[in-house]
């Protein structure tokens, strides 16, 4: 990473990473899990997307090189364990770093993709992974449709991210410019879909349930 | 691959891929997912039993080394997209492609398996992930019981395939022409169990729920 | 693995393969899946933690390595078929085999782990990984909430077992020694958990679901 400030990337990133814990660990106590499932439900939403991005890499997931994400998820169970009635009322700013989270987690999925070796397009689709299998994994563990699939562009938003970055490098801005207008435009795609409501519009079914089945 | 002609693994590859893609889009469809997540449904019903096989056997997921098979799905969702109320019509020729696509897949699992050194059961195993987990991890994304386990034969004839092969293989015949038998006994298991409706026994449960729980 | 008698220790394994596969074969038949979908749940059941761990641990999954795993869950199949009406009066004996291989499951992850060069916290983890995530991945399968997340104790005797490894490894008891003691405290803490109704606390929802939705 090659942001300004060394800094203010692991503050967007330990913040990002509470903020996906937290969504975790509320989506697994409405379904009355136990504190050590709802713990492992926000590690999985926290680390689940760039878990997946490394299996597929055929690196080590990052998370097992230091101890951080196991940690500050930890943090978000006694969080929303203290202050579990104050915890609706701070929906704005888990929703702001959540999105700061996605931003940050997208680009480093991107980065790192291109820093093994691989071309753009598989970069686009591990930075989109990155951003959003931790939320998919987390909603197969609550027994629930992916919420990502049908809500606020969540995913396209890490595309839009991806094609950014790389219109920034074709027109050679410099790597760490390039990822932070990449980053701010995942922030603000979201922001922007969610103030408006506006959706990917939903692909229409069959009537009838009756389709070549496997 | 060593089929008689290369062009023909292709087009059966690509069309296996599209019917995949398929089945995978229009379930998602029934689910009201939007349209980017009947994509992922769809991606991830084409090339996710692959995917599986390949990191198992700790190697670069096949679909990561060129963009044809996101393509491909890409495809599959507009073809929904456009041509919605004619696809009921054409649940013959997708049920035909998807066919060839099984035989292919798992004959692909099982020749990649034996060339990374792996032992013929193995090699069996990695066939059927291949053919078979793919639709399985669809029924996970949108919430449903695995269809795979409870219709048709479906992944009993990924293993019959397997040991085609192995039986070909034994008494040495060719590469190529093992691998065509092995695929057409998928394809012809299926095809008849489709036609008649031979399943696979249920596996009768206790009438009480009240198993020993895990 | 290093216990006082490798038969011990092979004995044990079995045992609770067995009984990892008895426990997916089971609540497969109870949603009547065929006895292939029932075949492949016990697999998953009884391999898949150590899958996930192999697979974290970038190395080649352990049950391609001989075929004992999936010839013992097509013993437990063939079991579930023959002695269906028996197998409720079996509980007591399925639960003793199941906790034993919940003890040795978890040491064996700790011990490759450690073997592998990772820190005793990541070890800690991927015990836990490979005891408690095969019977995750099996309720996924049936369409369930996972009830290790909700029942029992089960994923956290996991996280104690290891950590009574590594204060033995503190304070330099012999590796086999330690391996027991562990592998015992998971066994104890199971046992006692069931008998007396002993669960984690359930993380209490806030009353509505109208959480911060991702």
């Amino acid at each position: 990473m090659d942001f300004h400030s060394i800094d203010f990337i692991t503050i967007a990133d330990y913040l990002g990473t509470f903020a996906f814990a937290i969504s975790g660990i509320r989506l697994a106590s409405a379904k009355h899990f136990d504190w050590f499932g709802a713990y492992v439900v926000g590690i999985v939403t926290a680390v689940g997307g760039g878990t997946v991005r490394d299996v597929l890499l055929n690196v080590t997931p990052f998370w097992m090189e230091q101890p951080s994400y196991l940690i500050i998820s930890g943090l978000a169970l006694l969080f929303v364990i203290v202050f579990r009635k104050q915890t609706i009322r701070l929906n704005t700013p888990f929703f702001i770093f959540d999105t700061i989270g996605l931003g940050l987690f997208v680009v480093v999925g991107v980065v790192k993709t291109i820093d093994y070796g691989f071309p753009m397009w598989v970069a686009i689709v591990m930075g989109t992974i990155t951003g959003s299998f931790g939320g998919m994994i987390r909603d197969i563990l609550i027994n629930e449709e992916p919420l990502i699939f049908r809500k606020d562009i969540y995913a396209s938003a890490c595309v839009f991210g991806g094609i950014a970055f790389q219109i920034c490098v074709w027109v050679n801005l410099p790597p760490g410019l390039s990822q932070l207008i990449a980053a701010l435009i995942i922030i603000i795609t979201r922001l922007i879909a969610v103030k408006y409501h506006i959706s990917v519009p939903v692909l229409k079914g069959e009537e009838s349930e009756n389709t070549f089945e496997r």
